[in-house]
């Protein structure tokens, strides 16, 4: 059996409408997630956009995280920017004071960070852009957790730099046996049946594994589910998650503190 | 005889770079003026180049404060952008924001608010405008102390809000008799005689007049002086304010605290 | 009576998505127009987004129209912008070009320009600025038409260069008994029934009068309907007035030869 | 002994002003090279600036080719930014239209196609990149010349699709035995005394040959010089290179017709 507990942290990615375009149903899932990755206006979200979501997120006592990004909205982020690491460091320091602003506007504040996208890909296995986002976060806020891939040198490096470093499962990704995700092209890869999902997450929290592809159960450690809004069957697959959590006895509780 | 000082700021517009376009002598004008009015990245200033400007601030002991603006890199701000005041507040916010990390990472914080370009002259008489502006900062961090032009819309609603409102004099324009600008597209608007702007500043801080056009004195209340550091003349007509202004006796200070 | 007709065009606003965010639902739209306003890619539009929507209006024959208007993304240039006339003559024709070159690539051209949101407003009455946009359209190419409302300057000073000009009506627009729009604040400006808005385009089309909102009836010449599709219920309503047009025995056909 | 010729063009980077930043002497440029890389506003340059650029060049006779690249304008498109092909295709595409507008704006047009930046040295080996790239050339205009690196996949791409490649040396740059460039980062590899670099032109065009590095003369065919204009350096050695290469008879022309 695999790291059990009683609580988790659901979160998912907010905040990235822009101006008059709108993705996800973010009201809808400020209910159910307890963290909200909101965009910070670099890959996604207009300061108007990212000050309302922070006040509901707030009303409704949802801790608020930063989901920094590369400056590329037409690719949403997610397409690899090749920068040098101290442009990097001064784009993530840049987007977390803008949306910090929004926060304390709101009378919250950024409590975590997580990459978005192509830089979230980038800093699991690159040293200088990993060091360059914990740098940022470093200089502007040690407190602030670091949200992100089991296993990935962001979270190493976080915890090296002194920072709470929080490792995510993926509610509709199927894992291999050895713990990491099938790729998402392969066969397979994502998970789409909201009961079945629920049930995994549902092992996940309280016994510490999920069936890999090949039956056997193995061992994951999260600190927080990743789902998503931005499909309204995304929405029901999280609402679904977090019902089965709550229904097998698990407290729903944002990872960050003073939240 | 107006109201006169031993002490005065002297202001200046920085880290107006973008990317691989320069403008202005930052270096050199950091060893001038007492208060740098630091591009948020809206109509100037990517991040890399405001952390940089922020550092040298820091390590010279000059003020940094928040040169807020319109969205609008091509036209650099000075083009009025007809946006609601919901939407510029988080603007505004935003921008504040972003810069303030910017200081933070550089062992400093923002210190005041001085809107640029169009949203500066929008903000002399525009009620709803300078209300917006007057709101974001208020929301942010009401220790803030807001430049403006004296006389305007949001330096009384700065005051109205308790904020601290600072008003300005322009080193380089001629003044009428009744204490108001010459328009800039007016003949012998603008002043390019170091030695003479130079005079005038002195005895508009010894003697809280400046020489109007028809050559009478006219009083004027200012707390900071307004300079350029955009081109080589520039820089030296700063120079030689600064240098007039010490060998008077006067002390140069920022009009805003803990810097 | 006023002038009547045996053929209309029916425009709508297409190629608005940007990124990852869709707007309009312009695959069925592109069955319900014969003239695509496509945007350029200031206010709305990426690249691909535009080369995708050229194509299938190629497919469909589909005249393509160029929807120029302000670089503000954010505020989907529904802002007004205040620009030198140079400036936005520039402007035009980048946008004029660049979507040209999609057009191309796809086996049509641009036939026609129409100005979007805020500068669709200022080409009604600002003569500069009228006159910036038909400069950039009379440069590039005078065989274009300009779609516009009736009555501006923008189709006057068109005219007065020798380019055809294309008066529109508005499907779900109230009218005065003076022929101009009821302000769309207004209790009754914007109406919502399908089906007497068509019947009410049929009138125009075939008696050339619409019943102003006094009940009488006022005289309109529109060459061209501009119909919504940023919705199921706004596509529904074009659907509905194409229909009973038809119907009518109307033909549809773009003003824009070519095509 | 290399491959002579009685006539060579010199192309430079034009038009890369944003806004209120200028890059580069245009002015002084446009009289020393016969053909203008002009920038297309995804990595710098406004359509005002562009427009401009245009217009003195067609005064002089100076060929006006495309200077596409990354939509990265804090990056200037030096920044490697992972996009798929059919995006890079559509990006290509806006911005030869979008140049050719203001070329036609102007009396010329856009003769040729010259990637900037990252997105020159990604076209060199990646084939999806450089096939992307020449896809958007042949669909928009497939009499466009396409200038690059000699021995890149760009121009061989170009030649199999039946465009004219035009391959280019680099005036300021030391070769290896083999042909290729030194690295830009080891020393030795930029060269800046004026006199050797206009006498190493002088031999590239009249004997087909440059010295490399080790001595050896090294066969470099080139029908383009390659400049800069970007300091009052860069201007003086184009201008060297200009001079050298009329007073030993060399005919400057451009490589694309109609020029």
């Amino acid at each position: 059996m695999g790291r059990v507990s009683s609580t988790i942290d659901l979160n998912a990615d907010l905040g990235e409408s822009f101006g008059p375009w709108s993705i996800g149903d973010d009201a809808a899932m400020l209910d159910v997630v307890t963290s909200a990755n909101v965009a910070c206006g670099f890959h996604a979200g207009d300061p108007l956009t990212l000050r309302r979501t922070c006040q509901v997120a707030a009303e409704r006592g949802v801790t608020v995280g930063a989901q920094v990004g590369y400056r590329d909205l037409v690719g949403f982020g997610r397409r690899f920017l090749d920068m040098e690491p101290e442009e990097l460091t001064a784009d993530v320091l840049y987007q977390l004071g803008a949306l910090d602003a929004m926060a304390k506007s709101a009378g919250t504040r950024v409590r975590y960070v997580k990459p978005h996208g192509a830089l979230y890909h980038a800093t699991v296995r690159d040293e200088a852009l990993a060091d360059a986002v914990i740098e940022a976060v470093r200089r502007y806020n040690p407190t602030l957790h670091i949200l992100g891939m089991p296993g990935s040198l962001l979270l190493e490096f976080a915890e090296e730099a002194g920072l709470v470093a929080v490792p995510e499962a993926f509610a509709d990704r199927a894992y291999s046996p050895d713990g990491t995700l099938i790729p998402r092209g392969d066969p397979g890869a994502v998970l789409s049946d909201p009961v079945e999902v629920a049930a995994r997450m549902v092992r996940l929290v309280t016994e510490g594994v999920v069936p890999a592809v090949d039956g056997t159960d193995v061992m994951v450690h999260a600190e927080s589910i990743c789902t998503h809004g931005d499909s309204p069957g995304a929405v029901l697959m999280a609402r679904a998650v977090r019902e089965a959590l709550v229904a097998a006895g698990v407290t729903l509780r944002s990872f960050a503190p003073g939240s």
